[in-house]
C-alpha cells in the first residue's frame, strides 16, 4: 500500500503523540515534529507508511536517547495477554471450527498497535478479544488460508505486535509447527515484537523465530536482511500479522495472507472494508 | 499567540484540505502538501499560526493557477448574510441591550470562516446566530468595550471574514462611525475579506475602509503596510474579529478588544475557554 495524501497529516500527528508519550522534554518534541515534516516532505509517495515510520521513530530515538521507549507497554501487554491464554485455549477448543477461531483471536489480538494511538488499555483488547468470536470478517478468506496450510511446505509467520504475539502463539500452535517459521523486527520499534518478546512469550520453544534484520513497523523488504529476504522468497506460504505488515507487503508481488485489523480510514479504503474490520486477506497472488 | 505544537498537524491537514476545495488536481494536492510541509518544518514556532497559513495559500495559489478561490463561497455568505439583516436589526433594536445584541450578533458571525473547514453551510450561521442571544460568553468585556467606544477618538476596526463582515456592519452602524476606519486584508486569502466584499455589503458607504497591505488570514504587522501600521499604532481602540486576528495581535503589546468565536482546542487553551465558545477580550492592556 502507497501513502495516501491522508497519511501525511496523521504522520505528524504520530510523531507528536509518539515523542510526548516517550519524554515530557517540548525541546525533543519540536525537534521530533521537525524531523517527521522534513521526512514526509521529501518521502515519495509511491513508498509505503512504514518508510516515514521507521524515519520518525529513529528521529524519537535519537532526540531522547531512548532506544526502547515501549519496553514497559511490551511487557505490560505480553504480562496481560499471557494471563488470557488459558481461557482463550478454552474458547478455542470450544469452538465448532477451531482453527477459525484461533485465525479470528490473532486477528482481534492486532488491536494492541501504539502506532496510531497512545493511549489503549485492557479493557479495550478483552473488547476486541470477545467481538472476534461473534462479528463477521469483512474480508474472510479463512477457507483459503486452511487450505494453503495443508498444502505448504513451508510457512513464514511474520509477526507483529507484543501482547498480540500471544494470540498468534496460540494460532501457531495448531499449524504444522515442523514447518513454521516466525519472524519479529530486527530490533524495537514502536510496540513491535523483537526476539525477547517471542522468547517472554514461550514462541521460541515451539517454532524457529528469525528477525528481519531492520526496524521498521513492517517488513520493508528493501530494508531488511538478505537472511530475512531469502527466507520469505522461499516460504510457500506467508502469513503476515497486522496493518504494518499488510502496508508494506500488500503489493511484493507474492501471495501473502494478512490478518489485520483496519485501524485507520485510509488502510480500510485501500481494503475496501469499514475502519475498525478485521480481515483474513490472501493478497497478491 | 505563538505556534503551538498542536497546530502543525492541523496546518498539514488544513493544507489538504484546501487544496482539495481548490481543485480535483492530486498533482496539486501533493505540491501543496510537500510546501506545507517544508513550510511547517521551518517556520520559528514563536511566530503566529496565520504566518503558516500565508504560506499555505500563497502555495495553492501558486500550484492551482487561481488567485481567488474562495471568490464563489464568499458571495455565497455575503449574500445569504445580507437576506438575515432585516430580522437581525429587528432583534437587536428588540434587545434590552441593543449594543451588546450588536456585539454579540458580530462574533457569532465569525464561526463563517474557512480557515479549518471546508464544509459550512447557511443552518450552521443561523445556529450559531440564535445561540448568540442566550449562550453566555466565555469571557465578557462588553461594557469595557462599551466604555472604550464611548471614550475612544478614533476606532480601528480590524474585519475578518465574507458573510461575517455583514454583522461587523451591524455593529459598526451603532458605533459613533466619524470615529471609526474598517480594515480588510490587502488581497484574497481564504475567505477573508477585502475591499470587494466592504463594497458588496455597503460598508464603504458608512466608514472609511483601508486594506491592511498583506494577504495573511490575519493581521501580521511585520508584513502589513506602512500606512496599515501608523494608522493602527495611531487607534485610541482597536477592535479586532475573529481568531486569525487574534492569533497574530493577542501579543501585539498594544490593547485590542477581541471579538472571537474559540474554533479550535489551541485557541482555546490560549484564551482558557472552551471550544466552541464566543468571546469579547480585551488583551495586552
Amino acid at each position: 500500500m502507497h501513502i495516501y495524501l491522508d497519511c501525511v497529516p496523521c504522520f505528524v500527528e504520530q510523531a507528536l503523540g509518539a515523542a510526548r508519550m516517550v519524554t515530557d522534554d517540548e525541546g525533543v518534541h519540536e525537534r521530533v515534529v521537525r524531523r517527521a515534516l522534513r521526512v514526509a516532505s521529501e518521502v515519495p509517495f509511491d513508498r509505503s507508511p512504514p518508510e516515514v515510520g521507521r524515519e520518525i521513530h529513529r528521529a524519537i530515538r535519537e532526540e531522547s536517547g531512548a532506544d526502547d521507549p515501549y519496553a514497559e507497554v511490551k511487557r505490560r501487554f505480553n504480562g496481560f495477554a499471557l494471563g488470557l491464554v488459558p481461557a482463550c485455549r478454552e474458547r478455542i477448543e470450544a469452538s465448532a471450527d477451531p482453527f477459525a477461531a484461533a485465525v479470528r483471536l490473532a486477528v482481534a489480538g492486532n488491536i494492541i498497535d501504539f502506532g496510531r494511538v497512545q493511549h489503549l488499555d485492557e479493557a479495550d483488547v478483552n473488547t476486541a478479544l470477545d467481538e472476534a468470536f461473534h462479528v463477521p470478517l469483512a474480508v474472510d478468506h479463512i477457507d483459503r488460508l486452511r487450505a494453503a496450510v495443508e498444502s505448504a511446505g513451508s510457512i513464514l509467520y511474520l509477526l507483529d505486535n507484543a501482547g498480540e504475539i500471544v494470540f498468534d502463539r496460540l494460532l501457531i500452535e495448531r499449524l504444522p509447527t515442523d514447518r513454521v517459521t516466525a519472524a519479529v523486527r530486527g530490533g524495537p520499534i514502536i510496540n513491535d515484537v523483537t526476539r525477547d518478546d517471542a522468547e517472554a512469550v514461550g514462541l521460541t520453544g515451539i517454532v524457529p523465530v528469525i528477525d528481519n534484520g531492520d526496524r521498521s513497523p513492517g517488513t520493508i523488504l528493501a530494508h531488511c536482511s538478505d537472511a530475512f529476504r531469502a527466507a520469505f522468497d522461499a516460504a510457500d506460504l506467508v502469513i503476515a500479522k497486522g496493518q504494518g505488515n499488510y502496508e508494506t507487503l500488500s503489493d511484493a508481488g507474492k501471495a501473502v495472507f494478512f490478518l489485520v485489523k483496519a485501524k485507520c480510514p485510509v488502510i480500510a479504503t485501500d481494503i475496501g472494508c469499514d475502519e475498525g474490520a478485521i480481515c483474513v486477506i490472501e493478497k497478491g497472488a
